[in-house]
């Protein structure tokens, strides 16, 4: 049984995620406003006050962070800069200092999503922020040092939020969470790293 | 002759635009510390009065922006940061205004680097902004009007430049600036939107 730090557990990926790894492990829940901690990524010092609380862990998987979505046409550099601070520095973040609170052999597991790869209209910032989600991730897993490893997984469009976000992703084939869940599951309890695990 | 403006003239790279492009177009040129107008990613408002100043072009081309470059280890968020508000964010910023100022038909394009597709040791925050800068460019692409077009230009470690760099790209085959120039050359003078040009 490892123990896992999971950061937006209250989420439909994150349920899923705690509905599979739960079942074999002790996994500690932490989001911006449920959870046994709270930590959120637009509050910077609340990853380190996070990891102060927890402690040393085996994993740690986050399917937290915002985007902005919206007309390329009518964009700001500020609205830009929401996805680069939000899910993209909050989940690095998770690494950089996670990092250092690794059991040898943890891991780190990261979300980015389809976007990063198969753009949409009012997606520039989620590709911009999803690709460089995965190329950090390539990057970091040739300089982690004992053992720590580190994956994205890209989830397409969710069977449980089609109703919402459908209309934004034509013709995109839906997959329910709980087949996301079983990316997540290969990066923590598999052996690879700098790989990105598309769930599409 | 189109009306281009090219920011980070003065670098290894700008010179090298500038002497392939500058012989049958109207180059104007910028940068943080020469060329004729000033601009500097990282004071945010510089790029709407770099616009001002200008007017209407037909192309806008940046080779400029700032990376942390760092071991892993010691990396702090802030650190990161700068990579994404200078290179990225600074270089976004010339899309999304540009995009009001271009002329029917006109082109951007923006510069990632080699290290976007193949990592190297302290190079977490150049693989993440670069793959965000490639990501942009595909998902500026399809949402562009007016026949307005955009591409990147991906350059390897520059034989110019191989003193200074070259111990951080071991078996990197360098390439002379000049034949990095011809990219910007297609990506202007071509037809193609969304494109990333590797030169490598």
């Amino acid at each position: 049984m490892s123990k896992i730090l999971l950061i937006g557990a209250s989420g439909t990926i994150g349920q899923a995620v705690m509905a599979n790894l739960g079942a074999r492990h002790d996994v500690i829940t932490a989001g911006r406003s449920s959870g046994t901690h709270r930590v959120d990524f637009a509050q910077p010092g609340t990853v380190a006050q996070l990891f102060a609380a927890v402690g040393h862990v085996d994993a740690i998987i986050s399917t937290a962070g915002n985007l902005h979505f919206g007309p390329l046409a009518e964009m700001t550099a500020e609205q830009f800069n929401i996805g680069l601070q939000d899910k993209l520095l909050g989940q690095v973040q998770l690494a950089l200092i996670g990092q250092k609170v690794l059991k040898d052999g943890g891991s780190i597991t990261l979300t980015s999503g389809i976007v990063g790869v198969e753009p949409i209209r009012n997606g520039a910032n989620a590709t911009a922020v999803n690709a460089a989600i995965e190329g950090f991730v390539a990057a970091a897993a040739i300089e982690l040092p004992r053992g720590l490893r580190i994956n994205a997984v890209s989830p397409t469009v969710l069977a449980e939020s089609v109703g919402v976000y459908g209309p934004f992703f034509p013709g995109f084939e839906p997959v329910p969470a709980a087949r996301v869940a079983l990316a997540y599951q290969r990066s923590v309890e598999g052996a690879q790293t700098g790989r990105v695990y598309r769930v599409q």
